[in-house]
């Protein structure tokens, strides 16, 4: 039996109670939806504030040179690198994520030319899927995007496959594959192995390296608390960085930008996975959230990840245990992301009901209510009060209100 | 003969005078780097503190709907489009130029899948070039970036040839495109018009549809004042938009993004070349820029902009006129961008000895000075006190000093 005390005696011990402090959160509300957008950390205004008003305001272009705007990229993917387990000149900080799976799923297919096919499941995040098949779209001839169920992916990897293309933690469910197997099964059968990290990166452990990845891409703006559409970032191993091109082969990665060459010339490295001009503000609201991040013990996260995520679990069975949710996360806290999910029939009208009461969490079609838990700024006294929300929607059916019907564009 | 009372008077009947109070400009400093890095618009900076704080900070998740976050790009675009004759649906703010270049060139080369070459001029600026070349690299067997100097383009448009990709504005001397003769003579060849607006945005008169132009991209951060690697724009007129499909075929170009689809299905119009999550900080800092400029008369603009090269030119002339400056823009203002440029051998030196006294132009490889005219911000004075350091600069030599030699990595 799990009480309120239970969780209030949590808090007290836990070692990352002070980071609270450092995010801006709304009064009144439970925010279990930091895996969609995480929240504002107060230092990200202050270097947003100064950022605009002296670095562009006042010291204008030099600020490329004087401020180290042209590095930021690289600066703040070795710092980012820190968090998946890549080494220093490994990650870059740029574009979107589903612009950066274009550039490695081309230049995986590239580095495997003899093979047309790009692999991954059913049920991936769809802009991983629609991406693969923009890329399939200009290669042409013999290039398909191949999908398959989730255990049959390993079985998959034919002498066809150019790239097994997957993404760490389910977004739905927050189930969490296996990632130096599954990149090891992908190995064996000669083809690359690329990760999104989306739900990842900043939510559980991830060892790109240990786990031999070849390529992956992440998302800024979930666990990272980079703001809303903030910079995504990409992963090339060292190995592989002579010998991979990709496509956006704009000027910030050209070997020498600024001599204005007319053919393009790589960068080595990483560098050359840049294509345009670097969006500053944004990579200055990304860089705060990573550097809070990185100021947190990851032992001490990953430990209050699976404990939240556990009691949050036990305490919907607990309390609401006759009331039809299922879990649709796996029970063991081992292979799940630091989120639970439940199916339930009224899914979108109960997280709206829960929203009304000042508990975000967010619905993923066609039944699914998904909670994240974010350590380093949610209380395990938070859990006790959503889940006590949770029980009065569904104990007095709250739910069963047109208004919570409603459908906005974001869901 | 201009005196320094010519400039003083022309500033005393400028109508556009007031809104240099609009922006932040350090003191001491004579910007003539706009078309490099606009300045920062006092309002951009209350917008981004109210969206990080409010929108971000308190409403969090709910603000993709709430605050419109989910159609900035478009709404943003609409408002770009005032600015070179496009029609509302037919522009959005987004990623970088490089990037929407290659979605723009890969829509083209599909509307003319029997022609194989993307023709464009020597001397484009080299991120164009470099990303058609990647382009091309995907696009595989027979497909070609050719280049032809400025003066063969037309005669060079043989039925090899899908599309014609120009910059209107060249970045070094600034020497401009007759817009509706050069997308005529594409057209007349069978192939697509892709017009780079970079120099041209906010500088010079654009009527994309008035020109029949089919494509174009621009940038955000030089005249529209949107900030360091603010989001760029790009535009497809209305009558390709059906047959029109891009690569970068992310989540946000779905027809039905949250529904979560497993195959790529294209939103109707404009929307289908947005790829990845829309970066928010960035994009409201640049509606800012686009919503000052709004507000100023377009025909004012114009005038003020040519008045101002002519001035500058004729200044530099009387004032520097043994000095071997060699002007490198067209001498008619009606055939350059609102840019003077000049060549000379110590060019790299002059630039960082007029930035020591405050006066900012800047160099393009080989022996460019560059120097650009906003007249959002800009004072007739301003040109007369330029000019003044410039002749400094080149009466004592200052230019021959090692530490004006030290190239920065930014130039």
């Amino acid at each position: 039996m799990i009480t309120s005390e239970t969780l209030s005696a949590l808090d007290r011990e836990d070692p990352l109670g002070p980071f609270r402090e450092q995010f801006e959160l709304p009064e009144g509300v439970i925010y279990l939806d930091g895996n969609s957008l995480g929240p504002l950390p107060r230092r990200t205004l202050t270097r947003l504030i100064d950022v605009t008003r002296e670095e562009w305001g006042q010291s204008l272009i030099t600020s490329w040179n004087t401020h180290g705007w042209l590095r930021l990229p690289q600066s703040i993917g070795d710092k980012i690198a820190r968090i998946i387990g890549a080494a220093p000149g490994e990650v870059v900080a740029a574009d979107s994520t589903s612009v950066n799976l274009f550039k490695l799923l081309a230049a995986a297919c590239a580095l495997r030319p003899e093979r047309k096919v790009i692999l991954t499941e059913d049920g991936n995040f769809p802009t991983d899927i629609y991406m693969a098949e923009g890329l399939v779209s200009v290669l042409g001839a013999g290039y398909e995007v191949r999908t398959v169920d989730r255990e049959n992916v390993a079985a998959s990897v034919t002498d066809e496959v150019a790239v097994v293309m997957l993404t760490h933690v389910d977004y739905r469910t927050g189930a969490m594959l296996d990632m130096t197997s599954v990149t090891a099964s992908a190995h064996a059968a000669g083809a690359l192995m690329l990760w999104d990290l989306a739900h990842s990166a900043g939510a559980v452990p991830v060892d790109l390296n240990g786990a031999h990845a070849d390529f992956a891409v992440g998302c800024g703006y979930k666990y990272l608390n980079g703001g809303p559409g903030a910079p995504a970032f990409l992963f090339v191993a060292a190995r592989h960085q002579d010998a991979a091109h990709q496509p956006l082969s704009g000027w910030m990665g050209h070997a020498a930008p600024f001599d204005f060459e007319q053919r393009y010339r790589p960068a080595e490295g990483i560098t050359r996975h840049l294509a345009g001009t670097p969006a500053i503000l944004a990579l200055v609201a990304l860089e705060e959230g990573v550097d809070l991040y990185l100021e947190a013990d990851a032992e001490d996260l990953r430990r209050k990840s699976i404990l939240m995520t556990e009691c949050f679990a036990a305490l919907v069975a607990q309390e609401c245990g006759d009331h039809g949710l299922t879990l649709a996360s796996p029970a063991d806290a081992g292979n799940r992301g630091s989120q639970v999910c439940f199916r339930h029939d009224e899914g979108y009208a109960i997280i709206q009901a829960l929203i009304a009461r000042g508990v975000v969490g967010d619905f993923r079609t066609p039944d699914i209510l998904r909670f994240g838990f974010a350590p380093l700024y949610l209380r395990y006294q938070d859990l006790w009060n959503a889940v006590t929300h949770l029980r009065h929607v569904m104990d007095k059916r709250e739910w069963d209100n047109p208004d919570f019907r409603i459908k906005a564009a974001v869901t």
